[in-house]
């Protein structure tokens, strides 16, 4: 298909296609993004732009998390884009192993010099500051002023924000210069207290990504060499994409009390005693819309979980003569309508253009649902649903498949179903999405089948004995790419990977699997 | 009150109280942002935090703007913090008005060397990046690869964002180096489109001043001088503050083909010719938290309108024996429960501490309204209903008006109407900001009734024929620290102010009053 729209380009013709997965998984990734609008780049070096098809998709996200997070005890809170260097030195852990790549503000005034704007020399700042890359060491300075006794206690803080890391190669939404997360920062009393809120947040993650993006992850913990730099303990979410490879899809972190100490933050214990404060932090960013991306799209464009999608429905009047149009426009509104009323997100589609260019972009956008509404869908009092996918069945071709999308039930039937079958297929994506990674998951049990299974079959999660120390881990990245992507917790080990064994590498005594993969 | 905690504070007890509005204006505002946990300054020079309490009031500000921005067919959007410098000198008109105090990125990696973290010298960018102050050039620049033909148009586009401005004199709220912000940047294919879009979002944003925060204001345009840099017309509204000062609370911009012209944005109109855009772009920023707070507040604290509080009912139980508790509180959850079904913010405010510190805490933090339960209460089935606060009545005592905000009515029709209670004190919180710059504003006709009006009657908004030119302006400015706040609309201007006359300092004819007024 690329090549047939390279021909079609090469003809002055409009370039209609995207790039198939088979055919190159990277491009048609970038397609989809460019031809569903999600995102660009922009005229800054690794900073993209999130167009509002794109937002739309974080909008909803935000308001999912967001309730989670209130409804945990949360609030939200905002603190300064700016990092004073010297926050750094106090915290060189943190800074060493994370604040490499940053944009560093120097100075604070431009001037105009021969029609030119440059920046003034004499503005030049006493200290630079940090566009942050994270927000532990500003936060924590500010909780000093906040936290004196155990009735501080616990202060549970998020924050939506920008953030900044001056990545080298950058991919739209995966890796950006600048990208949009959520941080939270609390604080706690006790280690078993902090423990549990690190833990309880990642499963907030995995109930998000699961039952709202129909992203299943892996739960578990890094390894030392994945840790969060500055933290005792990094848990994450690890999804798989289309192409095998895992995509941390969240993290939560236990601190102990480490930005405690470097902010001097104490507080009076039940016993009277002063004791450094226990911290978490944990986010996840726009990231997700890549991940989004990854699990559900295929070779048509984005497909969109129902419960994140920008726009439930979308209706396509069909009409050739101008009598016709009154009538169907009336009958499109009035469907519309009654779809709106039930909570939908309904859009008529009227531009004045061809229907199956309508069709191609709504597909490539990812709209669950299409009604058609034409005279004779008016006639027998029927409407015509097209959806964005159905799952597939062994054997079929491609026709038959595109027949089964298509139903024409009675109208009232109809618009009484739409609700049910966006929930089905919510649940669908996730089904589809299990069964993808079941099918590009083995339990391994020697390097000659963890070779076999990475450099012949494609590759996926390999859930095998691991106690190779940080080097030889590094000899498996050399050879084969892949890495620990998680010490899964006990309740997340499938039955057929359970139980002790011997590391794959050196032969040594393990107490359980672990998931290695290939990442973004 | 001052000195007293002063004297307080010397003998080692916590201070309890603010300024009043009458001995120190400034400090009283400063003094509730601090004790109602709005916000505080941060360890960045200028740059605030703003806490969870304040945060909230921005989320609800949030919301009710963002649903009527996508009510009147605003998508949202996102584009990167970072303009390069070169943007700035293609708008140099925009620039040398505008982009004076900011930010400049000129470094993108720090190293640790000696046990301190530095600024790698290597890392110098080629060109350096400005932090937003605004972000018209970078959304122009996009905007460019969005826009061929009338068929794209108009594109109405938001974004919710940080900025930066490095603002030499600071006040939490109203001025700071960096703050929260949404910016407006709409696209059409005419003027009259474009001038159209400029008027409505005035109107969305005068709606919400008046609806939602309870603040008169005053809509109109901007002086040649106070117009934005690159705009062809800047409209405005301005509220009155009880001090008499003017704040500006929201701008909109028409700004003709000029940023279209600077970024070549080209459109092919309905006759086949291409031709420049016509722009508009608008905000209001976390500066309407200080609004906020300047209209209502009292000497008690901060005065929240129902519709922005983030907690609606504070339930404080009150008993003094074990067994009183457990039936106290008992009732208090069911009240609360039935208040929350109602859809209202209840916070049950059970901490071991005297309840007259409650009460003082949650007056100070403006919630609307607090109901005490103790075991008499529950014996008689009422409720203690207790305002924050009441209309004032002439030579009313302090205890008299104590009284008025505290009823106890029967248990169930206290709880039925909570609801039409907080709406009641929403429309007394206009009434009462109305009446307030209504006492605080004079039609005047000369110079030395203005004179008099500023500098012995406090001041406030004065209706004045104005054709002076801007060093004239200049030449009031220098004399009584007033400005030209507006020229307002044809029906923004009261009965007695109607009609020709001549400039109070030049005797030339004039079409119609403006506002003259001190501003923050």
């Amino acid at each position: 298909m690329a090549q047939q729209n390279q021909e079609k380009q090469a003809k002055g013709g409009k370039d209609e296609g995207i790039a198939t997965r088979a055919q190159d998984y990277s491009q048609w990734y970038l397609d989809i993004i460019k031809r569903a609008e999600l995102a660009e780049n922009s005229a800054v070096r690794g900073c993209m732009v999130i167009r509002p098809h794109g937002y739309t998709i974080w909008e909803k996200m935000q308001r999912e998390l967001d309730d989670r997070f209130k409804a945990t005890g949360h609030v939200n809170a905002y603190f300064p884009l700016f990092i004073p260097l010297s926050f750094l030195t106090k915290e060189e852990k943190h800074a060493s192993g994370f604040a490499k790549e940053c944009a560093v503000v120097t100075h604070h005034r431009l001037m105009s010099k021969d029609g030119e704007v440059i920046v003034d020399p004499e503005s030049k700042l006493e200290e630079p500051l940090v566009v942050r890359p994270t927000s532990e060491t500003i936060i924590w300075s500010q909780y000093k002023n906040w936290i004196q006794s155990y009735r501080d206690l616990p202060l549970l803080i998020n924050q939506w924000a920008n953030v900044c890391r001056w990545e080298m190669r950058t991919r739209l939404f995966l890796r950006t210069a600048e990208f949009l997360w959520q941080e939270g920062h609390t604080a706690h009393a006790s280690e078993a207290e902090a423990r549990e809120e690190t833990r309880r947040m990642l499963g907030v993650y995995a109930d998000f990504a699961e039952n709202v993006m129909a992203m299943p992850v892996v739960q578990g913990a890094k390894s030392p060499g994945e840790t969060f730099p500055g933290a005792v303990q990094s848990l994450c979410i690890e999804a798989m994409m289309q192409d095998g490879k895992a995509l941390q899809a969240g993290t939560s972190h236990y601190l102990g009390q480490n930005f405690a100490k470097s902010a001097d933050v104490k507080f009076l214990n039940k016993e009277g005693q002063l004791e450094y404060v226990y911290a978490t932090s944990w986010g996840v960013s726009t990231r997700l819309i890549g991940g989004l991306i990854m699990t559900h799209s295929d070779d048509n464009g984005l497909v969109c979980p129902p419960k994140l999608a920008p726009i439930h429905v979308v209706v396509v009047p069909i009409f050739r003569k101008d009598d016709e149009k009154a009538k169907v426009m009336e009958e499109s509104d009035k469907v519309a309508a009654e779809l709106r009323a039930q909570g939908l997100t309904v859009k008529i589609d009227d531009r004045d253009m061809h229907p199956g260019a309508k069709y191609y972009e709504w597909e490539m956008k990812g709209v669950p649902l299409r009604i058609e509404i034409g005279p004779k869908d008016i006639e027998k009092g029927s409407l015509c649903l097209v959806r964005r996918f159905v799952l597939e069945q062994e054997g079929e071709s491609e026709q038959d498949q595109r027949k089964r999308k298509k139903t024409f039930p009675p109208r009232a039937e109809a618009l009484a179903s739409v609700k049910k079958l966006l929930d089905e297929m919510q649940g669908q994506l996730l089904d589809r999405a299990k069964a993808m990674r079941a099918k590009r998951t083995r339990v391994i049990d020697s390097i000659a089948d963890f070779e076999k299974f990475f450099n012949d079959e494609g590759g996926g999660f390999a859930w095998v004995h691991w106690a190779g120390n940080a080097e030889q881990e590094g000899e498996l990245a050399e050879r084969f790419k892949t890495s620990v992507r998680c010490i899964p917790f006990e309740d997340q080990i499938p039955a057929e990977a359970k139980g002790e064994g011997k590391c794959i590498l050196t032969g040594q005594p393990s107490m359980h699997r672990i998931v290695m993969a290939k990442a973004y």
